[in-house]
């Protein structure tokens, strides 16, 4: 019987390319339903009542949400390229930084590119510390998950990809290369990958996405 | 050779007391070494250098850090007990609640017990609207686990123990038994449980304590 896996995403976000990444790393065939989310579809509001979010990730008819647990999913579902470790610390080690980069460090970067002032500075601040701990836990290592990529690798696709972008639209820097060479080599290594070119969202177009957001956001506050 | 098995906690966190329940599920023998938050230990700080938090777990000399990511690690090593299930959708819906008690729950619920005015009106509400998702995942169930306690329970315990007290400190009432009839009659079977009396805080100890944090931050108010 033939798989049914589709994906629930919006092309410009990092947390439903997560989802694909994995699937693709997998070597799993799916289909993908965009969502429009500033009106988001009877289907997604259906699948992911608590949160009303992209990704979901519906397997043989059932809805998964959440771009960790879905990722946990895939990995006890499909074996083949692991993306976790089997060694339960390994493992434990894997989860605690797939959870300190959505619970930390995701928010002080973006809000580091959408802030002003004394605001923004915090911000950068905690983002700084955030690349600095993440550039540590690199040492020695081509990827987070070693010789290859794994769930802390594709949960940082963020900052791979779009950080430099957002940084951009901003006019602040943050990925700096003479303080986080590691990091650095790692985005390189990392969107060399076949699997992460595949269905990454091409830089030009988050560009220009993300800078119309920032005149809108600037027209709104001129307006008022 | 003997499990060194090492719990760095304080005595009054919920988070804390998910990894002492998880391993006395497990039957797992275990030290535990109380910290002082206001004076954290040399240890504490070595073993926990991102997050500077309880809970931690020491195995075997390596620590381990985050309470959900501890559970995982505490089911993936001793095999006695199960606190997740099988089958990987039925795991990854035992990780979306697990984390929806993290990400969402306990913050709404503790802010709804320590603001005022407007803002904890707004908490309130949050939190009300949490505790009515889990009331219809607990439709028909008498654990979140089904027939034994898993890793949802577990990460809810701060429901079934803390809540109370927290109401009774703040003067609010927010897991009223008619609106929310299956959480009331969980927390009941949850807290019959003999692994979950075991290490539980004694419900006076936490009033006193919570009683005493409220008039030390009413006094500092009052002095400003």
């Amino acid at each position: 019987m033939a798989e049914e896996v589709k994906v629930f995403r919006s092309w410009g976000s990092p947390f439903s390319y997560r989802v694909e990444l994995a699937l693709r790393l997998k070597g799993v065939a799916y289909e993908y339903i965009e969502e429009d989310l500033s009106n988001k579809s009877t289907l997604l509001l259906e699948y992911n009542p608590v949160h009303k979010k992209v990704p979901v990730l519906l397997h043989h008819g059932k809805p998964i949400a959440e771009s960790l647990v879905i990722l946990e999913y895939i990995e006890e579902t499909w074996q083949e390229n692991p993306i976790l470790p089997k060694d339960p610390r390994e493992r434990a080690v894997v989860r605690f930084w797939s959870r300190f980069l959505d619970d930390k460090c995701s928010l002080a970067l973006w809000m580091s590119c959408w802030t002003e002032g004394e605001t923004q500075q915090n911000f950068m601040e905690q983002a700084k510390e955030c690349l600095h701990l993440l550039e540590e836990e690199l040492k020695g290592k081509k990827f987070f998950g070693g010789d290859s990529i794994g769930m802390v690798d594709i949960a940082a696709s963020f900052i791979a990809h779009w950080l430099g972008v957002l940084e951009e639209v901003a006019g602040i820097s943050l990925l700096d290369e003479e303080k986080y060479p590691n990091l650095c080599k790692w985005t390189e290594e990392f969107l060399k990958s076949d699997a992460v070119m595949e269905c990454l969202p091409k830089r030009a177009n988050l560009l220009a996405f993300f800078q119309a957001r920032k005149h809108a956001i600037s027209a709104t506050k001129a307006s008022v």
